[in-house]
Parts: structure tokens; C-alpha cells; sequence
């Protein structure tokens, strides 16, 4: 049998853990299965492209166990009610190939990208960081917000969205909570005096949210939302004042921010950061950028912690996926008595 | 919600519908989709290969749905007990990305790659074919044998195993199905006077399960166990008296019997044969050959057709993967009740 969780465990082990340390949890398993990077099969995701979206498949292996996640992207989604993102992901036993855990990923995308945001912030921002700016207040912008606060005590906010009903349902989702919130009138207003800048907006297509004349020195940039070709937040002039860092060089190039600057523009991979070989922050006017788009060992490390988390909890179920016949060269004796049986009946 | 059948679900259908005629039934999806081939979006499978054995995702899309396969084969794994392959699929819409329907397919790859074989000897073998030797008599044995019955009429077999015991669970599993089963000494006596001969051997290396003195004049082979780099099973002179039909080159030059041949070597894609634009069998005389490695088609086809067949049936569940909150925006929605309003106590 294959271990099994959908949303409604996702939201209820959450729920049990408390959302601070699952993002702290999530987080080490992330920055573990960074520090081990050499250790990993990876590729760039492999990608189906249509007008309306893109459909995705992740998979990466530590040669001890497999995971991929399977994600779609589709922004005009929201205008018929829908998501832009769902995802669900499995993990599985290299030395036999049986998958052992299959989970929802809807949620978990959400919980791991930010983790991610907030891990890679702890090498790349100021220290003494206080305020953030979150620009796009779609589906991923209060994960952000939590994620932050549990892994860097940021408590302030400068918040923008273009539509007033996602302020709206930022603001609410995240009243009561400890938070000082501005919301503001433009980007500019929100990024006026921050310390991190989050961008998550979700149009397809080149966008300019951030303008070179936005960014302060010793800022630290925490762009999200771009994270497919064709679509990017920052304008070009704010890559080349930038130390730039990303997850998987390959997939970044041709998915993230530098895919508007030439194949040898220089980055940093987050992994070479965390094991110190490479150094994040070197100084306090030093402008940093984490061009995140989002790779598959993160989506493993998620699945290992949810596996590892709902052992030995009511929070998973059971699906039967692999037949498992006593002889297993015997697959056919799974069918021979239902579908067999009235066969010979008939023949008697 | 994702519709969701399980092996029983499976099991309970082929019962239900009848095993020949879900033969016939998956054929047609698998024709119907390789005659519009130039519809789809195709890649070689992702394979990860491991000193185990190998896990694979095999994507496929019309442009309507897309579906992906999940399939591993680890021919060691019958030592202690365990399948060499499991499998599992998901059939989604382009539209928006969403997952419509995740199945079982440990026993649908035995069905589709038994449907396609007999799907292909129908444009390839002769039309007077009556005697069908089998080699190898494991996991996929039986499946053939019965999908050769319900789609070419075969009804008397040739068989060989290097193993006694898979030979007795052959034999047993088709008991009283009304075919004439020879059982052989080797596969030389097994391919004697045969018209359709297939291979179905499982070790992961090169072997010569067939030399070319073994191989008559107006012969099909139905090559079905040479499926990924470094296994093959036909000794390299039959390539050059045979003409060689594959499903998609790109793939089965570097898995298939033609793997041993030049990077030029010539073949023919089934779907141009089943369209017409070149053809199949054209002499009585002439050596055909099925370099069989299953490809990502003809599992969208099956996921097609599960899907079909289970509408208004008991024969499916539903898994909660897509959280659907009512905002699309709102996913953290999701989280609130359970997760913030323990901590919105905790801060009162």
C-alpha cells in the first residue's frame, strides 16, 4: 500500500505542529537536503507549454529515495474561479521503485516556497532586517509573511497589490496575528525603507514591478514571481547592481529573472552559500537577489517531511496502487478470480 | 476533486466489462490516438536510472489532456518478492492544469502493453497467423496470450521459460480458456512452425533469447522485453533480415532491440502504417518485427480509456489533492480556521 495525504491531512497535521514550526521544520529539511546537494540526480523540470498554462513534472533522487511533484501553472485560472497553481507529489523507494508516499501538493507548494524564500533570506538578507515589502497579494503572499516572521522575526509589512479585494483578504487572513501592515498605494510606497522585497505577482508575461530606481543599496530581493519563460518582475538595470542567487542554475536560466541577460551572467547557487564554499552577504550595501522559481529537491525535502511528520498519526490514509500479488511474477493471478472465474463458468 | 481508481477498481472493471473485450476496447483508444500521432506532444520518457534498476515519467499530450505515467522496472525485485514493475498515471486537463483522474496502473501497463502488441500484429503478422510462440512466461505472459485470442483469434501457443515454476503458473492461470498450449524444452522448439513469435524475457542485460537460425521466412516477432538501454533479447542478424516497426524512434534507439543497430538503421512508426502512409506487412515472406518498448501514448489512451469506462460506475473514488477554496486567491483560506485560530487564542 501507498501512505497517502490529501489537503484536509496536509491542513490538519499543519494545524497540530503549529504553522511557525512547520515552516522552521520544512526549512531545515530544505537547507539539509541543500547542504547535500552533490548528492542528487536533478534536471530541469520538464515542461508542457499550452496557451492556456503549463503543466510540470519535478523529479529528483538522492539514490536513497525518488520524489517528483507533477504542477500546474495556469494564471488565467483565477477568472473562472480556479487556482493558478495545484500540485500533488510522490515519493519512492529507489532500490525497489515502489512509490511509498503519495501527498497532496497544493498546500505544501504553497508552505515550501516560502520556507525556501525565508531560508534562502536568512544567508542573503541584512541581519538586522525589520521591514518587508510584499508586492501581489495572490495565494502565496501570507505564506510568505508567516514564513519570514517564524525564520527571521519580521513583523512589519509594506504590502501592495494592484486589486484592492487581494489587500482586502490579505489583511483580514492575517489580522490577529501580530503584524504591523501597511497597505499602500503603489509599489514604490511599499518598498520605500524596506529591508526585504517579496515579489509574487502572477501575470505571464515580461512585467516591471521593481524599476532600477525602486532598490536602495543593502537591500535584499526575494523575487518569486517570476518563474516561467516569458514572465519576469524586475527591470534589467536592477540584475546588473545585484549579487545574484538562484536554486538550479539551468532551470533558472531559462525560467527565472536572468533569462533577460546573456547565458554567462554570473550567479551563485543557494546550496554553494549554505555549505560555505561561496559567501551570501559580504556587506551592508551589497544588493542581493534570490531569483526563485521553485526546484524539485525542495518539493522532495517537502515530501520527506511530510512523510517523516505523519508516521504514527491518524493523517494519512492507504491507496492500493500496486497489486502486490504473493508470486509477483503471478500479476495475473490478481485477475484470474474475478475476471477468469466467469469465463471458465461459462465455458462449463 | 480527482477521480481515483485503485487496483480492485481495476480489477472490478475488467470483471465487469470482460477481459476480452476490454482487450478490443483498449486497442481502439490506442489506435485512435496513434492515428492522430501528429497531434501530440511527445518526449522520450524521463528515465533515473540506479545499479536497481530504473524509475520513469512518461508524459503525453493531445493538447486537450495530458497524461503522465509513473512506471518502474527493477528485474531483481522478484528475488525478494516484489514486482519488477508497479506503475500509476494521471490524466489532467490543459485547460487548467487540474489532475482529472489518478489510476492503478500496475495491472493497466499489463493490459495496454498486451493491447498494443496484438494491436500491432493485426497491421503486421500474416493474416493467416494461428501458432504464437511465447518466451519468457512472467508478469506480461498471460496478458498477451489473451490479447492475441481477442484481437487475432490465436488460440494455440508455443511456450518457453528458463523456469519450470513460471511455466506451471502460465499454464494453471490459462487452464480451461480453451487454448492449445505446447509447452517446450527450449526456445528453439518453442519458435518451431510458429507465425507470431513473442518475447517477454525479463533480465536487465544483453541476452540472445532469439538468433537468427531460429527465425523462418513470413514471421512476426513481437519484441516486448528489450525495453531500456543495455537490454535486449534479439541477436543482431534478425534486425537485418527483419523490416522493424517501433512506436516513437527517438525513444527506441535507445531502448529497444535497435539500440544495437547505427543511429540510421531504417524503421517505421507504427502510427504511419496504421494511417496508411506506408505499409505494414507487404509478402507472405517477409520478416516482421514489433521492437516493442511501450510508450507514453498508448498509457494516455489507457487513462482514456479507465476514465470512460468508469463514469457512472461504482468502480472509483475521490481524492482530495486541489484544497478548491472558494477565492482561488485564498488558499491560505484553507489554512485559516484550523491553523490561525488556535494561535488568534493563544494571542488573546
Amino acid at each position: 500500500m501507498v501512505q497517502f495525504t490529501d489537503v484536509k491531512n496536509v491542513v490538519d497535521l499543519v494545524a497540530e505542529i503549529g504553522i511557525d514550526e512547520v515552516f522552521v521544520g520544512l526549512a531545515q529539511y530544505i537547507e539539509d537536503d541543500f547542504r547535500r546537494w552533490l548528492d542528487f540526480e536533478k534536471v530541469p523540470r520538464i515542461a508542457s507549454h499550452s496557451g492556456a498554462g503549463v503543466i510540470e513534472l519535478m523529479p529528483a533522487s538522492d539514490g536513497e529515495h525518488y520524489g517528483f511533484k507533477y504542477v500546474n501553472g495556469h494564471p488565467s485560472n483565477t477568472s473562472e474561479g480556479l487556482q493558478t497553481v495545484t500540485a500533488f507529489g510522490v515519493l519512492s523507494d529507489v532500490r525497489t521503485g515502489y512509490p511509498l508516499f503519495l501527498s497532496e501538493m497544493t498546500i505544501t507548494t504553497a508552505l515550501r516556497t516560502a520556507a525556501t524564500s525565508a531560508l534562502a533570506a536568512r544567508y542573503l538578507a541584512r541581519s538586522d532586517s525589520r521591514v518587508m515589502a510584499i508586492i501581489g497579494l495572490g495565494a502565496q503572499s501570507e505564506f510568505q509573511a508567516l514564513a519570514f516572521r517564524a525564520l527571521l522575526g519580521i513583523q512589519s509589512l509594506q504590502v501592495y497589490d494592484i486589486d484592492p479585494a487581494a489587500e482586502a483578504k490579505f489583511l483580514a487572513n492575517l489580522s490577529g496575528l501580530g503584524f504591523t501592515i501597511v497597505a499602500c498605494r503603489s509599489a514604490a510606497e511599499a518598498v520605500l525603507g524596506a529591508d526585504i522585497i517579496t515579489t509574487i505577482t502572477a501575470d505571464k508575461l515580461k512585467a516591471t514591478i521593481l524599476s532600477d530606481n525602486m532598490i536602495g543599496a543593502g537591500v535584499h530581493i526575494n523575487g518569486v514571481g517570476g518563474d516561467c519563460p516569458g514572465k519576469t518582475e524586475l527591470q534589467r538595470d536592477i540584475l546588473l547592481r545585484a549579487d545574484v542567487f538562484v536554486e538550479y542554475t539551468p532551470q533558472t536560466r531559462i525560467e527565472g529573472e536572468i533569462q533577460q541577460m546573456p547565458a554567462d551572467f554570473p550567479v551563485t547557487e543557494l546550496w554553494q552559500v549554505m555549505t560555505g564554499q561561496v559567501d551570501g552577504r559580504r556587506s551592508a550595501d551589497q544588493i542581493t537577489l534570490f531569483d526563485s522559481v521553485g526546484f524539485a529537491t525542495e518539493d522532495f525535502s517537502a515530501l520527506r517531511y511530510l512523510r517523516d511528520h505523519v508516521q504514527g498519526t491518524r493523517h494519512y490514509s492507504e491507496l492500493n496502487l500496486l497489486a502486490e500479488p504473493q508470486d509477483p511474477r503471478n500479476l495475473f493471478g490478481v485477475l484470474r478470480r474475478p475476471v477468469v472465474a466467469p469465463m471458465l463458468m461459462g465455458a462449463a
